[in-house]
């Protein structure tokens, strides 16, 4: 297995290339299908309370659902990369650096804080 | 720079523990979040005609926008997968091999023919 | 105030008309405009625990954001039942029959009970 | 038929109320829910040309599935306006009112203008 994602990203372009199908790959239409996939990923916790990863560790059906929609995700954004001749690899790179500066422990203590007023009581 | 998925998704799991965001990282909330991200990239095609990606090659506020939203897309998928404890290199991997054996030639051109009659006449 | 969702969506029809913006109003891109403002209402919910409407009743900015998506969510929808000639209101009473006869109360109370399970303990 | 918006918000308060579902409908999972039938409209464009709605004036399968995901998205929009004691009339009113002040006839002309330069060119 590779977790090479320049590589990943080539066999993608790869796969598009053999079936003629970049003709269809705009930025537009990407940008739905992410969206799209996205929003299937949401629909396996639509009425469920806001639950830990956990509670969900026995159930096959939900573990398979984020695997496939996670999957069509990240290829998909694979894909629009390719569309624009960017590198996601060094995309990501980039913004794990400009959060780790922006969000200093002050910083992300305070939104930490924000964010505690929107916790369920448990009482 | 690394271009190794796997470091990418150590490098998120270990800026999130050192702000204490694990707990906000709920599979519901992050499903949504990954919606949110990906909707910021299509507003960004809101109005516009279904146009290829070279369309956009001098626009530096579309390309940048891009690499954001793509990162933020892509971070937080990071970030579902370690909530489930998967890899997302070997759950994108896994589907490679699976759409190349499902989309033959065959089905590929059928795809193809089907789509084309939705393409905009240029007359 | 008119709560006659005809003259509502006519109004609309009208503004888009003296505007000449019925050229942009294609399916693909209202829907796309339904999908964007949808997920600006559900980013003032983001990293929330999945809370009742109760919780943000002092909350000007939550009350305040959630009507104007709202509105924005339900004018594009118009625009979109307009771009194709339909009524909204005879389209959402149609669904509401159907939804009456689909769920009856055995099926409802079955709906009820697979979902209780994903409710979060207080304890 | 009703076209009157307050009775079509009443019916649906009434659905829900009698099956005991108004513990799901939380401001979190509305919001989700919106996303998720609006992505499902946006499927049914998902791969064409941005083409205007007459092209699709034959095709049944495109015209049932909107009105299909249209009323799930209004249906929701209303339970959503109920969960916060709104009336979804007055908040759609109240926006085309703001929207008719916000855009007069040059602000819009400069968008139209603006939007122009994404068309697509048919030579």
């Amino acid at each position: 297995m590779s977790d090479n994602l320049r590589d990943l990203q080539s066999r993608q372009e790869q796969f598009i290339d053999e079936r003629d199908w970049n003709q269809f790959h705009t930025p537009k239409s990407l940008a739905m299908a992410i969206s799209v996939e996205s929003n299937e990923l949401m629909e396996l916790f639509q009425w469920h309370d806001n639950l830990p990863a956990e509670a969900y560790a026995e159930d096959s059906e939900v573990c398979d659902g984020v695997k496939d929609e996670l999957a069509d995700i990240a290829i998909y954004s694979l894909s629009m990369a390719s569309a624009f001749d960017f590198d996601l690899s060094e995309i990501i790179e980039t913004k794990l650096e400009k959060n780790e500066q922006r969000f200093d422990l002050a910083e992300s203590e305070e939104i930490r804080e924000e964010l505690s007023k929107w916790k369920q009581e448990s009482d």
